[in-house]
């Protein structure tokens, strides 16, 4: 008898990650649903990347976190949810809690998480803290509701930190010269964004990861800053010229730039000058993708920086 | 011996039109290159988009049409440019113009064309006209460089038109309600954009098309708004609901609109409402694909629509 797959709500899926989580879902085999605004149809690159899921096997399903009705069916129709609804948007999500908590038959939800694990991250500084602040609400509604979840800390996501060399706001890697934080000595943990997706599909319907918190952590991709950009030299066949900047130098450079940059300067702060990603898992809320995953064959830092070789 | 394929350089490659003609050039077995300019490394999307072309084959090449000389070198290493610089970089264009000349090895430049014939469009509205005067200008200069060319006339791209069954700015089927220009009677032509690309790039080293115009005239594709809307309502089993707006009405609410939909707007009358797609194509300038590439299996209307259903 074939195994039936649980049916699967992607909400965010013409997103960054939201179309590589559909992708990972078709793969792995789910019957895949996708949820678009009606608003979608003016926005020619969303509705382009829909047909495209589509025709790949999602199925498209017309709703919206403002419309009870259509959230409630949608629901009905799947077995899983998993969000990425992100950026201002993250509070949003709430709706869909009540929405899961009233259809009552949602085995799992995966909420809009991806990043560092949000728990560990009361003592943020700001303004990096408040996306941090706004996952830990809708964490805690979840909780309240007793709705099965998994939490996804992804850690650094490759296209955005690996990719530049862990250079602000730069998404390939440079060839002359590269700023160093501190000593570029702190570990950290560098994940492709399809791998990213991959590990959340493996998740959901594994019941190690009810109600836990999953750190993606691909052994052979836990590097400080400086061993990545060694990994490129090599690429390469040449030393970029390096610039070693404190942590005081960065954070006096925070005031000067717009919003956006400085949560992520907070967050880099948190990332390669403090070392905050660099932890052993715990019990028994924590489980670790290597040990549940250990023949999932990742993307390699070095993989992925060949890439742009 | 094998036939070695002209080598293609492709500037605007990350954009809509330019990733379709990277990955034709590439299934055609031309070695191809893309030009990207040095500040695309802080473009996210765009970064992601040129790992995935070179990861499919392409090869990139840094440079910009404000470096002549990173010019200069790019168009020394190919023999076919394929340029999309649209939207306001139309005339940006002409240094391209200029450093092709300066190379003089160049044996074919597509300037970024790819919709109305734009020397049958002398007498367009405004402000629907400044995109064909501009694509003029860069025609005239080509000309009188002596540059070798082929204009590809693509109509009405599928996305763009067809996918919202001409509904100005919607780019999905609706499936209740459709606005009809006049009686929907005016014959238009309808490509999908990956056989713009293919067509284009079937041309750049075809003698035929040689200081010609193309035109991408598939002939199950020559269809009225009327019986695209007819072929939807068959995919979808129901019948929409139509409002018929006199060319007048259209023509009187354009001023209430910003500046980008009254082109569109002034567009749509000549192709809507005066049918100026329907006339038979004309030597000794003029080629038609049919004739040329009978055997090239384009995407139909009906598949297109197919896709939405």
């Amino acid at each position: 008898m074939a195994e039936t797959k649980d049916r699967v709500l992607i909400a965010g899926a013409t997103g960054y990650l939201g179309r590589r989580l559909v992708k990972a879902s078709l793969a792995l085999g789910h019957p895949t649903f996708l949820l678009f605004r009606p608003d979608t149809a003016s926005d020619l690159a969303r509705c382009q990347m829909l047909m495209e899921l589509k025709m790949e096997g999602a199925q498209l399903l017309q709703g919206s976190l403002d419309d009870r009705d259509s959230l409630i069916s949608a629901l009905k129709q799947v077995d899983v949810v998993v969000s990425t609804i992100a950026g201002d948007q993250i509070l949003q999500q709430l709706k869909l809690v009540e929405a899961i908590k009233e259809a009552g038959t949602i085995k799992r939800y995966l909420p809009s998480e991806f990043g560092m694990d949000v728990d560990r991250m009361h003592h943020a500084m700001p303004p990096g803290d408040k996306v941090f602040s706004e996952k830990r609400i809708v964490r805690r509604a979840i909780e309240e509701a007793s709705i099965p979840h998994t939490y996804i800390s992804a850690n650094c996501f490759a296209g955005i930190f690996l990719a530049g060399l862990a250079q602000l706001a730069i998404f390939m890697p440079p060839r002359d010269h590269v700023n160093v934080y501190g000593g570029g000595d702190k570990r950290c943990i560098w994940v492709a964004e399809e791998d990213v997706a991959m590990y959340a599909m493996l998740s959901v319907d594994d019941p190690r990861t009810l109600n836990k918190v999953l750190y993606l952590r691909p052994p052979a991709n836990i590097l400080s800053q400086m061993e990545v950009i060694e990994i490129w030299e090599r690429v390469v066949g040449r030393k970029l010229s390096k610039t070693f900047i404190s942590e005081d130098e960065w954070l006096s450079q925070m005031d000067k730039m717009p919003p956006f940059e400085q949560s992520a300067m907070a967050h880099f702060c948190h990332i390669y000058y403090r070392g905050e990603l660099d932890f052993e898992v715990e019990g028994p809320r924590g489980v670790d993708s290597s040990e549940l995953y250990p023949h999932y064959k990742y993307v390699t830092a070095q993989e992925y920086l060949k890439r742009f070789g």
